[in-house]
């Protein structure tokens, strides 16, 4: 660092501060590119931290979520937030609301904005979308979406895994005629449940009926009941929901109706999101690990950023699950 | 239009553009000056506009809450949202993440990424760091949180109010010896509602006791159990929180000793929250419409980031509160 010091003529605490991703936004952008043009000339330089350095960066990241109002989200914001800030990120963060048409419009905002990453969170672009923003220079990661573009660096947990336990929890309770309220199918997480959901209720021996299954038009508590409704008289003994606010707003439907969960149906909700343990009846679930995914996508995202677009190596973290056995199952009755 | 556009040799669609702050962004700023240039000589000029067509904007704005985790921020966040998306301007949204020593950090971050706007929500910020902040150009709104810098616009509800209803409803049925689980006392909405109940309950002739508050040292639900735990055996029949937080915490750890709500002891919340409604009793809680302080919030900030710093006009808000008559209340018994 001296040597680049007297190189340039400044002192060498400047030189120290340009290197330092953490504090390189309060040098000149024109002293960086001199120090980095030294360090190169002097043989010390990295492909990462010549990258790292590059002048006008923002150090902001755009975190997409589709709905701040679902308390789902929170941990994966906060983990994500946490190792962003470690590394001197500002996580920015924009709210779909509810209205995918919304999402594009979002990201160019943020691309305009010039965002180093990008992290989309579930969300519901079409794979032609996800493929034009890729081509871009700026590192994607998604959350709980899985996308043909390898491009995309993506973390998920094990959807197949949650629901088979749960279809396996709910037969060992002596449960077969068990219906699914499935999530929208315009997100992956609502298509990979239910798939899997087809998947081993088939290989469980399962009924098969088609009427057992309702799609929800959105994630929330009042599509939940619409669902639960529509399921009334179907006979089912159990309903496993792709969601914990599917499953709340089915188990106030039910309760409208005079059936109690779980003396009368079991409900099983999915993702043991925050107050899933304080709702009646406490939820089972399955648990996956918010915070956790929240950190590993920052994480990558971070990587990603430092590195130079042609070395980026994009992964996919396939996260475990777990089985949260509270009060909303029980055994066949009658 | 078509002089100006004339004047420089611009299409006139440039000018519309350069003009509209939603669409100013995509034109090169040497342009837009030389648009505004234009605009005054020919005596077009507005000090507003004018303002908000200088160069460089961001429009971002850096929204700073307490605690993500907290499913109360959420629709402030999202109201919020609505009106700064509506004006073309992107939420930076910033967590403390219950670590108020980080929050003047956080601010530092944002105001290095040239946000346009501030928005505080609640917040541990001492006053002599609001003031340092609003000698700033930066407009600064702050939501939840009082403060004495008259630079800077607030938004808040009427707390006291809402503590005056609900000690009269307890003392309607028959509670005379009423706890208090007060807020941490560094947020100004810990210190105006125990502020608040102290004078009511005096008023309203109710066992005036210092055993009977306990000071949360956080806004959650472990800080309530804590708190509650801590009152056991004083012999009040009710207790009011400072928040919905805190009275589901209080509710558990009742429960564990073997008390019931509100059947032994009545618990009120505050803030009618997400899932307020949906825990185990729903509570009886102030509602205090979050979705409506965030708009308001950003309506003024948008109103203050157009217009030139001395000719600005803070605003301060008190928004009404509502009494949620649930199942946490109860007439006292025995």
């Amino acid at each position: 660092m001296k040597d680049v010091a007297d190189a340039i003529g400044v002192h060498v605490s400047t030189v120290s501060r340009a290197l330092d991703p953490k504090t390189s936004h309060r040098i000149r952008p024109e002293v960086i590119e001199q120090v980095r043009q030294v360090c190169r000339e002097l043989g010390y330089r990295q492909t990462a931290t010549a990258y790292s350095l590059r002048p006008n960066r923002t150090r902001t990241v755009g975190v997409v979520i589709p709905d701040i109002l679902d308390p789902f989200f929170a941990p994966i914001i906060q983990g994500a937030e946490y190792v962003l800030s470690e590394h001197d990120y500002l996580a920015t963060l924009a709210n779909v609301g509810g209205q995918g048409s919304r999402e594009a419009e979002i990201l160019d905002g943020l691309l305009a904005r010039r965002v180093e990453g990008l992290m989309l969170v579930s969300g519901a672009l079409p794979e032609e979308a996800i493929a034009r923003l890729a081509s871009e220079e700026t590192p994607i990661v998604t959350l709980l979406r899985t996308t043909d573009d390898l491009r995309v660096s993506t973390v998920i947990h094990d959807e197949e895994e949650g629901i088979r336990l749960m279809l396996e929890l709910l037969v060992s309770l002596g449960h077969r005629r068990i219906a699914h309220i499935a999530g929208p199918q315009v997100f992956s997480s609502g298509q990979n449940r239910y798939r899997a959901f087809e998947f081993h209720r088939k290989r469980l021996g399962l009924d098969l009926s088609s009427a057992l299954v309702c799609f929800a038009e959105r994630y929330n508590e009042s599509a939940g009941e619409q669902c639960a409704e529509a399921l009334a008289g179907k006979g089912m003994t159990a309903i496993t929901c792709a969601n914990d606010r599917l499953a709340i707003g089915a188990i106030t439907a039910l309760r409208r109706r005079g059936l109690d969960c779980p003396r009368d149906i079991s409900v099983t909700g999915y993702n043991d999101m925050l107050y899933a343990d304080r709702v009646l009846p406490a939820l089972t679930t399955v648990r996956t690990d918010q915070y956790r995914q929240g950190v590993e996508a920052a994480e990558i995202l971070v990587e990603m950023m430092e590195t130079p677009p042609d070395e980026r190596e994009p992964q996919h973290i396939v996260l475990p699950v777990q089985m949260v056995i509270r009060d909303s199952t029980d055994v066949v009755r009658g």
